[in-house]
Parts: structure tokens; sequence; C-alpha cells
């Protein structure tokens, strides 16, 4: 898509505008490419007082072949690497004198000991001198604990200001960069990890591959937690293809998101079935042939449609399924048809309702199996014009807030992606200014691609990330909007 | 201040971004002033099936002397006016083909009976017919009930979907019109109430006047949530001066936005006890006298001020302590010092916790006080240059979520507001273009005044508003950003 912001920022009144509101170019941001090492470069390490989580952190690093540099605050390190076999360094702030400095690809905090507001320092002093020393398109990552399982009141506060830091690096970072905060619950792990001693696939394992990856490029200022339920996965698991040998559905899986949504969830080693609307068979076709997979061409909005779709799965059953079929129908809720309303919600969120209910009940989801749903910035701070979407975007979240604590019995974790500015052909339809401030309004200058969305549900996807349920994460590019 | 915006939608450029990105013409909000009557006109109901708060709804609009008139989808509303001698007719909606049309003061919709997403049609009928008819600085309240208490899974989803319709109510609707939920707990009462079968001094009532005054002139698009703790109002309850008798205590009360936390208290009665730095005593003595009030000229940050606060408390007691005072020290975090970090930390959150811990312990606070915080929208979303007051404002957020509890059973309550951009001294010296996208992007399209933060601590203060703890309204006239 033409990205007419360049110009603008060249034009005399686009410089002086940029240069007053802090504007800064957009970076070309790196994305996953199967064809370019995943993980390359070095991790620079910070801790609070009493880290928890370094040992698991630096088995990850090992296995995914980065190598490290520690922070003088981060003591620890150095022995937790060497058991790990870990490649480790002194971590040397960035000359602001040399022309090139040494780059890091992430900075990676352990915040998990902080009990105190007075001891967020230690963050200052990691931040303050590594932040400088960061890539463009790096990686920062705080690791925390989850606040409301805090033993006191203190703790609790100093985890919760987690976020604030957090959010603003995202916001200053700039330069592709992405910041995100993940809060591990005491107790996070995998089944492996207890009969492992070098905590091989730890239950944080999946989330810091994903944060550390180019494949999170559009996600920044999210705030995740690892719940303690195990992901059971064998020594010989193949990260690769994590995917590899189970069965997901997608709905609205023709074009755009949902069409990458498919090849990420195929690339992945999963066979996936794709769902659209009969109109849309062709494309369905197309993109199903592209990777193998099969096409039911079902209105989801289709009373029978849910039993269809247990039917069509029944045998096999399905591992993976993915609520991503959605319409819009924007108008002002005085200018809005009756139909325009039903419509909207019946679609983006009773049929996804009505599918869950006959998928668990005939038992085709299987048990450990995953859903994600997906909804939109919108549901979260609402919009002009789309009172009926976001209405249905904020029930998906409240979908995925209680169902969470019913599906954990069967193992079956429930989450949800909520979209920002992503570039597709709908976006492509709007006005200019709008879909201008839509593109710039978020730390990356830049609306995302369907393939981040398809990416981070992957990552929810993922065996490894039976901790996470119930759960909000923005691909947003850290979008300024919010609520 | 001067409003250069009213200039710039008049420029040629300016009208076609304005037009092209929809943006309206600031409203002049209206706000509460002693000399004119606080509750005038008409109110609009509305509900969905099962309607459970129009008994209590129509009790309020009968002691605040408004009227009522019933949308179509309220049927049961007619008896229950009758039975509180409440004036009520039929709604008609607007003739958009008529020139003047008959406008109502507020529009408030009953959903708490809502338990599935396809009943949310019942909030598109009453506000297609009704959101034209509203008057500018008009109300929207919509009242549900709290989703995590909800018994299904689909009705938790259908009463989480209000969020989106609020929101996007208040998005939509601008020309000084507010928009806000209200998630009523099952048994939300006072004590009076059990005694009273005529409902008066519902757990609700604090709340609704709130939301249906010109007080809360720059809320918009929040939620909030009352539980079931009771408020022990008398039957001889005086609402115009909810506070007489009480003592309060405010930080940072002698200029801005401490100031006029005072003035509100003392307006609502209470003696006010205003702190601030010895360096402020000259303008801290002037509010004071101004009110009748007390000066303490400590510094916070001392180690000795918790127990000289005690100390000056110890005899009578405090029953509204306001956390107000706060600092920035604004830079990126590789150019912010040591000392700017710490002393922001230390000021803005690690002191709140050091004098509550004393008064606590001391029980100068007493049993039913209430605490309120002054956080941040920037400790909600991060912002450039202020890692550590971002840090030091989600703290605070921390820090009523965990205190929450913890106080219940003394029956105190805390919660913060986080203002916006509200015009201060602070905000008048900010560079233009920054001043201008803080001010217009909410949906009032203009900063906050001081009175408004004010006010909304004064809501939470109320005696009446006991059944609300560990929450965060923002006030920020429904800010774009946001996380």
């Amino acid at each position: 898509m033409n990205d007419s912001y360049l110009n603008f920022v060249n034009s005399p009144l686009g410089a002086r505008v940029a240069r007053s509101l802090r504007l800064p170019k957009p970076e070309v941001l790196r994305r996953y490419r199967a064809d370019a090492p995943e993980f390359d470069g070095i991790v620079a390490v910070g801790a609070g007082p009493s880290p928890q989580l370094l040992d698991a952190l630096a088995g990850v690093i090992a296995r995914i072949g980065m190598t490290s540099v520690a922070h003088a605050g981060a003591s620890a390190w150095v022995p937790l690497a060497n058991r790990h076999g870990l490649m480790t360094g002194r971590f040397e702030p960035a000359d602001p004198t040399a022309g090139s400095q040494a780059r890091v690809r992430a900075l990676v905090f352990d915040a998990s000991g902080i009990a105190d507001s007075a001891q967020l320092d230690t963050l200052y002093a990691f931040f303050h001198d590594a932040l400088r020393s960061l890539d463009k398109c790096g990686r920062i990552v705080v690791l925390g604990r989850p606040p409301d399982a805090c033993a006191s009141p203190r703790q609790w506060t100093a985890q919760r200001a987690l976020e604030g830091v957090t959010r603003s690096l995202g916001k200053e970072a700039r330069r592709g960069i992405t910041s995100n905060l993940v809060y591990v619950a005491d107790g996070a792990k995998s089944s492996a990890e207890s009969s492992n001693d070098s905590g091989i696939q730890s239950g944080i394992e999946s989330t810091l591959r994903f944060f550390l990856s180019p494949r999170s490029a559009y996600v920044s200022g999210q705030v995740v937690r690892i719940g303690t339920a195990p992901s059971a996965l064998g020594d010989d698991f193949d990260w690769s293809r994590p995917l590899a040998g189970q069965r997901a559905v997608v709905t609205g899986a023709a074009r755009g998101i949902g069409a990458a949504i498919a090849h990420v969830l195929a690339a992945q080693g999963a066979h996936v079935t794709g769902i659209d609307v009969p109109a849309a068979t062709d494309a369905l076709d197309a993109t199903m042939r592209q990777i193998s997979g099969t096409a039911l061409p079902f209105d989801i909005a289709a009373p029978e449609t849910p039993a269809r779709i247990a039917a069509a799965l029944d045998e096999l059953g399905v591992d993976v399924f993915v609520h991503n079929a959605g319409i819009t129908k924007d108008k002002t809720i005085a200018k809005m048809s009756e139909p325009a309303w039903r419509n909207v919600i019946d679609i983006n969120l009773s049929a996804q309702e009505r599918i869950d209910d006959a998928l668990l009940e005939a038992g085709t989801l299987r048990d450990g199996g995953r859903i994600v749903c997906v909804s939109s910035i919108g549901g979260i701070a609402g919009n002009v014009g789309q009172t009926n979407y976001a209405a249905s975007k904020a029930g998906v979240i409240g979908r995925v807030q209680s169902m969470a604590p019913h599906l954990a019995k069967r193992r079956i974790t429930i989450n949800a992606v909520a979209p920002g500015f992503i570039e597709t052909q709908m976006t492509a339809k709007m006005p200019l200014a709008i879909r201008e401030a839509g593109r710039r309004m978020n730390s990356m200058s830049q609306g995302g691609q369907p393939v981040d969305v398809a990416q981070t549900i992957a990552w929810l996807a993922h065996p490894g990330s039976a901790g996470i349920t119930g759960q909000i994460v923005r691909v947003c590019g850290q979008s300024l909007i919010g609520a």
C-alpha cells in the first residue's frame, strides 16, 4: 500500500509538525522468514533483587542459540549461564561518544523478586544503561510476578508498577522495538521440567520464544500472564513445527487475516480446515489448496452450522479452533438499521458461542485444546459508528474471560487477540486521513500485517502455552488508543 | 487559556482536516454551580428484558426532582414511577424533519436482566430511537451486572459487551455528552434500604446522582462497579452537604488540582487539612484560609512525616484521605538521572504507602473511612519521557487494587482517579502541538478543569459510596489514549 506519510514528513509543514509532535520515521519491521535464522545475536540480562526466573531464562536462551551479556545488577547470571552452556559476558554500556556501538538484540529484565516500590530503581539502572545499546527492531521483555498473587500489598504495588515502566519504554524506544511484560506465576512450568533438572521446556518457553522472535514484530505494550497449568512437551519436542500432527480450524479463512492465520498454522505443522461463507468458496478453495487444507463452505451464522462443523470434524476432532470470521456494518446508532445491529452481533459473537457449545458438547474439541478468538481494539476502546461492532468485540472479551475457568478442567485454553490497525483490503478503502491516523498512532508508526495477527494466534495455540488462558493480547504496535 | 483550535478549524486547511477526521467543535461544558439547580429536566428510561434496577432508579429520579419518560421497551417503568410519585410519560422519538426537538437531559438504560448476546438488541432499540433527543451536555448511563458475578458464560459475555456499546456511544454522541457504565452487584444497597421499602438511599444513589449531575462533566467512557457493602445513611441524610461533620486531608493542597479538591470537599461540609511542602506554605495558608481549613506544611517524602501527620490528626482522626501530591521529572530513561527516578517514585508512590501504613496502624483513619489516590492516564498507558512517573502512577493502581480487600474488614474504601489532560499551570507550559493534541484527543475535544477531578474524588469520598472500592476512574473526557 502507498505510504504517503513518508512524503508528508518531508514536506515543509510536515517536517515541522513531525518535529514538534516528535513523530518518528517508521522502521521497516523485521519479521519472521523461514529462510533466515529466527534467533541470533545477544541478549542483555538485567535483574532486580532475588530474581527467580533467571535459570529458566538461561535455559531458553541457550536452546534458541542466542548469546548473553549480564548487566552489573544481574550478578546471579554468570553461573546460571555456565550451567546451561550459554556464552555470556559483561554488559558494557554503549559509549555515547563512539560512532558505532555494540548492539544487542534484546533486553530482558527479571523483576520477579521486587517486593517494594523503592526496589524499582533496579529497572532504572538497567534500562538507563542498556536502552541505547538495543538494536532497531529489538526486544524488551520484563518478567514479573502476577500482582494479585503477591503476598503483601507492597509487593503487589511494585509488581503492578512494572506495567508503567514497560509501556513507557515501548513508547520511548521506537525504531521498531517492542516492549512487553510477562507475569509468571510461581510454579509455572511444564511437566517435562520436573523430570529434567536442566529446566527444559519451562512453562515460559513458548512465550519467551515468541517475544524474542521476529514473529512478535507488531506486539508491543502488552501484559501477559502465565499460570501454573503444565505444558506436556516431550524432550524431543520439535520447536520448528510445534503444531505437527494437530488439526486446526479457522473461520473466515478465505482471505485477509483468516488466510494468514491458516498459512501460519499450516507452516507450523497443523492440518487446517478453513471455513468461510459459500459466496467465498473460490477464494477459500484456493487458500486451502495452497496449504493442503480442507475447505468447508459454511455460513457460520446459519443455525445448522455448529452441528455441521461438529459432524465434519467428528471423526478426527480438533485441537485448535480460531474464531476469526467477523463483519462490520458501520453507522452511527441513530442511522443504523436493526439488521445491521443483529447481523454484526450474531456473526461476530453469538455464532462463536453456538459453535463452541456444539463442539464442546460433542467432545469435538479435544481436551488440552486451544480456542483463540479475534476481538478488536474497538472492543476495548469503543469507536464512532461501531456500537454494534464494539459490542460484539467487547462481548468476545467477556467470552474469553468467562469460558477460561469453565474450560480449565478440560485443560482447554481460550484467549483472544485484539488487532489494532492492520493493513487489509478493508483499511485500504478508508479515507486517507483516517487511514493515516490509524497507521501512525502507535509506537511502530505503521499499520500491522495480517501475518502479525496470525503469528500471535500461533503462539497462543502452541502446545507450550498451556499456562495462558483468559487473556486478551493486542496486536496493535502499541496503539495510543485504548481505554 | 487561549484555545487556538477554534481558529484552526476555521482556516481552510483546518476545516478540511476537521471534516475528514470528523473533529467536532468543542462544547462549553455544563458544570456544577451552587447558584443553579443541580438536577432538572427529563430522564428517558430504557430497559432490556427482566430489568432489576428500575425501582431503585425511580426512587433516585424522584428524589432529585427530575421527571421521566419511558421508552416503549421499558414497560415496567410506569407503575414503578407512579409508586415513587415520579412524573412520567411516554418517550417519543424526535422527529428528524422538525426543526426543534423535544430534548431530554439523560438516557438511562437498565441492562441488568440481559442474559444473552442476542438480547443486546434492546440497547440498539433504545439508543437508536433516543440518542438524537439527548440535549448537549446530556448524560448516558447504562446499568448492568458485574460480568464476573454472572451465573453463566453467556450472561457474563453479554454484560461484558455493554462496555463496547457505552464507550462507542460516548465517542459518537459528542456535544459534551458523557456515557458511562455502572455494574451494580446484586444486593448493592444501603442499610437504610432494608428498613424502608420505598428504597430510599439505595447503594447506587451516590453514583447515579454523580453521573446524572453536571459534577461529572469530564468523566466519560468509564466503567464503575458497585459492590454490596452497605452505606449507612440515615433517612435525614443531607445530600447537599454529604461530608458534613467529616474531616478530610488533602496532600499537595496548596495549588492546582489539590486546591480544587480542598475547595470541593469543604463545600460539601468537610473540615479540610491541607498538606504541602514548606516551600509552598504561603499558597497553602491562603488556600486553607479560603475554606477555614488547617495547613500542615510537611514534606510528604520526609521519613518523619507519616508520624507527624498521624500526631497532628490524632485526637480527632480523619474520615477522608486524598493522596494528591505528586511531581514529574520527565526525561527519556537514557537521559534520566537516578535522583529523578527515585524522587518521583518516592513522592508519588512510596510516600503514600508509608503514610497509609502509619495512619492505619495508629487508627487515625477511622473505620468506614475513604482513601482516594490520584493516579494518571500515564500510569495506565505509559508515556514517552515518563518511565518514572508512569511507574509511580501504575503503582498507585496496584496500591488501590491490593489494599481494597485488605481494608474491607474495616469498611474503608480505597479508589483512584486517573486524570487525563487537565488545564493547569503545568499543561500551560507544554509546547503548543503537544498541548493541542492532549486537549483534542478526547470525546469532549477539550482539556478538563481541576474541579472535574475534585468532584470525582468527592463522589468516591461520599458516605453513600461504600460499595465502591478498588477502582480506577479516569477523569479524561474519554481520552483516546489508553492501554
